[in-house]
């Protein structure tokens, strides 16, 4: 049977993280792969509405969105998960389950600087921010613990988007889960 | 690709959903089919951990256990959920979902009738209810509301857990989903 995978992608708000997913899963798609992506925001909505945005929220946020890839990801399915996921603790707690599982998982920190980020503001969150009608956005006034050995780190601000998903795909091939 | 299908097993508590759900899941491997079992308690800890038994609750807590049934299901996964999803209204949302997406959803009511779940009492439930160490059980003082159409009834007390596992084999086997 084919192996599943979860990538997570991890990084700041506005990093490229979904853009890329997406991008990721139409090629996989076209080579005829299952695959699921895990958005942050969709997700959150169908499974932790009433959660908010403090450390234990996030943390729990991240776990059930943990579980659900690594649900898809035994059973052949190669999930992408671009979700912020700003503590360390807490993505080595999703690893580990996968681990555990001996579930293929692998982490992507799409590091996008803070300041490209920020010019970006896809969703108009620092701008929000700056102006004072929103509070623990992650890099600004909430924390994000880069990733210190990542399975790749992507420079996303130097690269198209089709080159950074290209970059992901080249790890699955040398992984051998493609 | 193979098609998936979520079979969700509703009924009363011991009622035998789970112990049919295991037997079934178990017969489909052998098959080779790809089969995940979302036990009721199991993934209540996972997805839903700090909901409590209101009926806000429990919709809350079917509709995400739906969500990811769907999910594996449209992902070729045979998808079994043993959850006793009391309420009509939230059963068929989970079956709109499903719809939604054309994704096959097949709803098998374990009858067992409440004198015979009540003797069975496998997690001693009946037990502290009758001693007025928890309220809000299902069928004594919480609604259950009977499936009115559902793909199939069975009326597990009357046949061996192999029994009822078969049916819902032969179920899958006529409506061309395995």
């Amino acid at each position: 049977m084919t192996t599943g995978v979860t990538v997570w992608l991890t990084g700041l708000p506005s990093a490229g993280k979904t853009t890329i997913a997406y991008e990721l899963a139409a090629r996989l798609r076209a080579d005829g792969r299952r695959v699921e992506v895990l958005d942050g925001d969709e997700i959150r909505e169908a499974l932790s509405a009433g959660l908010g945005f403090s450390r234990a929220d996030r943390d729990t946020n991240v776990q059930r969105i943990g579980f659900v890839a690594e649900l898809l990801a035994r059973n052949g399915i190669l999930a992408l998960a671009p979700v912020i996921a700003p503590y360390t603790d807490s993505r080595e707690a999703v690893r580990k389950r996968h681990d555990s599982n001996r579930t293929p998982y692998l982490e992507v920190h799409v590091a996008t600087p803070l300041e490209v980020c920020s010019a970006r503001d896809v969703k108009g969150l620092y701008a929000k921010q700056a102006a004072g009608q929103l509070t623990g956005l992650t890099g600004v006034d909430d924390p994000y613990e880069e990733p210190a050995a990542p399975d790749l780190r992507l420079h996303a601000q130097h690269q198209s988007v089709a080159q950074s998903a290209a970059a992901v795909h080249a790890l699955l091939t040398e992984r051998g889960l493609l």
